[in-house]
């Protein structure tokens, strides 16, 4: 077993190893992956997909994931087990969704109470390490959910910020879902309700750009804007060797649509 | 037992690694915990701050702290032992020292020599590699302290650079000491100190801003700052989803003061 | 037996993270050394020269190191096998070729084909995952390069986008290589190589800056620049408590040649 840590805690101060310390209090063999400390600070929807994006490539875990813009408010925190044998801990503001959806869905959902945790050690700044990091390492160390707090069901669950992508008229209508290192812009949209047109309107409105469709970054010179099906299967803009982002505006959140053409 | 590590080094480069090489090949079974290496260059006060911020969350262990501006002078390498059981090794400027007060103070103190290695294999800038990650690799291995260095009295260590927060005249007077992933000014006034009024004037001189008291950081509107205990039980000054450095300019080092209110 | 891991990858996005997933899989004991997944966008100069510069400070290990602007396109994915009991495994492209070289050269190549893995399972613009951190855990589980690839001759690797520093009339000639997390200007230039003058002259054609030489950064005032044996033994451009690079403007790649003084 394993807990992978996912956060906007950021590498400059001591926030993320102060967690560590904690989980290895608990449970000193238990090898922690870190997902990512660099999610955007208090950006669920980067948060959340990024999380989601390691799945099924990484085994079933402990997973940790703390984007909590809502820490010290009345916002619960969940414990969520899935058919797969994954249990995550986070905060019910949707961070954990597209991940569970992409694992098939909540098996057993908990909402996190204070009976197993004296108030006085909660702060109200920093749950990550007074309530979740505690956790994860006490699961990891063979502990129960049911300890740390009462079934809920998962429809109650607060959904991920942005909908699924759907067909409206003549468009796929979707949503950037985050900036990833090199620029490319990633989305929502399945590649496959994109169709096999060789250029692909992708857009808002009346202002769509007609953009070439590749398999590959350099299947376009350097700096040329381009769409592909990224490693995930969704609709993805990119530049070879480039920053796409720098070339076309777009924030995690805004909405995008890709016009299908007529056959 | 592990082996804790923070260092300016940054992760662009290959230093950090190198030295995990180093420790691995004397002791490949112990665990390493970063605490930071985006200690910013040649900071002793963030990095002080940020090491002694994982105590006591993080259980006794061995510490490798390197941020060392006087890499290659005369400056001299620490090995210090504290009650609980930590083992700290860094240079002797001022670094290790709120980490050692947080821990109740340093048991015995070793100042480090060169007998138990050869002077040509220490590089004039890099003794992070050269000197103080083989002792840290060479300790979790099983071997002591006192083989790598002379005992020295614990009152010579070089101090940390700002002074502990006091009381002068109707004012407490304290710094800041970091400036944290969200943009949060971290300061070293114990949060007790500072009284239960509702407005805490903070500044300097006859300049001071009368913020708001918080529990957290969304009990103002977002964008609004205020003050607040942070998560280690001092004064802290943050902006609710934004940046408080961005709206007052203030760094490690600088000088800060809380007005008391009369009673 | 332990994987170190060197990307362009990033530490924003689940793209390490991933990778990592994936060797766990494979192999859930083996350790994981991250050398550096910050290398700049694409740039096999500074990823291969900091890929060197970990050796031999490291001990023998699988180094999986995925620099590869060329993903998806008909560049090789090389296994390479050293005599001191490494093997690397990166796209054919440059990037590991420093590092063979100062390990001795290479003792076994092998280019990898794709008869153990459906060609289906691998997508157009994620080798790293989908092709090289698998066979990263495959051989930390104990299986064999060749079953991964045949083999081929070393002469046939692409070679480092630079050339080794050479001697031209009155001057050594060589190159940029990294601009390190200091903005010390780190080159291909063997210090024994630059003679013993107590100035410097570096530049290129007839604009020689006349540096003086130093064996610390502490050796001149802070802001002031010099030139210096680096920690592996190449000639720095470095500032005291400062960044070299924000002075002189000079990338990777970037010709450099030092004046050899008449004696």
């Amino acid at each position: 077993m394993y807990i992978s840590f996912l956060s906007d805690f950021g590498l400059v101060d001591e926030t993320v190893a102060v967690c560590k310390g904690v989980i290895y209090s608990q449970s000193p063999e238990t090898p922690i992956i870190d997902i990512s400390h660099m999610v955007p600070p208090f950006d669920i929807i980067s948060g959340g997909w990024i999380l989601a994006g390691v799945f099924p490539h990484i085994p079933p875990g402990i997973h940790l994931a703390v984007v909590d813009p809502g820490v010290g408010s009345l916002r619960a925190i969940l414990i969520v087990e899935t058919a797969r044998g994954d249990v995550f801990i986070g905060p019910d503001n949707g961070l954990l969704i597209p991940a569970l959806e992409k694992l098939g869905g909540s098996l057993k959902v908990y909402c996190v109470d204070h009976t197993w945790i004296s108030e006085k050690h909660i702060s109200s700044t920093f749950h990550g390490r007074d309530v979740m990091a505690p956790i994860a390492g006490f699961l990891a160390a063979g502990r129960s959910p049911s300890e740390f707090g009462h079934n809920i069901s998962p429809e109650n669950l607060c959904p991920y910020p942005v909908p699924c992508s759907h067909r409206s008229c003549n468009c796929i209508e979707g949503h950037v879902t985050l900036i990833d290192h090199f620029g490319t812009i990633r989305t929502n949209i399945p590649w496959e309700s994109v169709g096999g047109s060789m250029i692909i309107p992708v857009g808002r409105e009346n202002a769509f750009w007609d953009l070439p469709r590749v398999n590959t970054f350099s299947d376009v010179p350097p700096g040329s804007v381009s769409v592909m099906k990224d490693s995930w299967g969704y609709l993805s803009i990119a530049v070879n060797q480039g920053r796409a982002v720098d070339m076309i505006t777009l924030n995690p959140g805004d909405t995008l649509s890709v016009k299908l053409t007529m056959k």
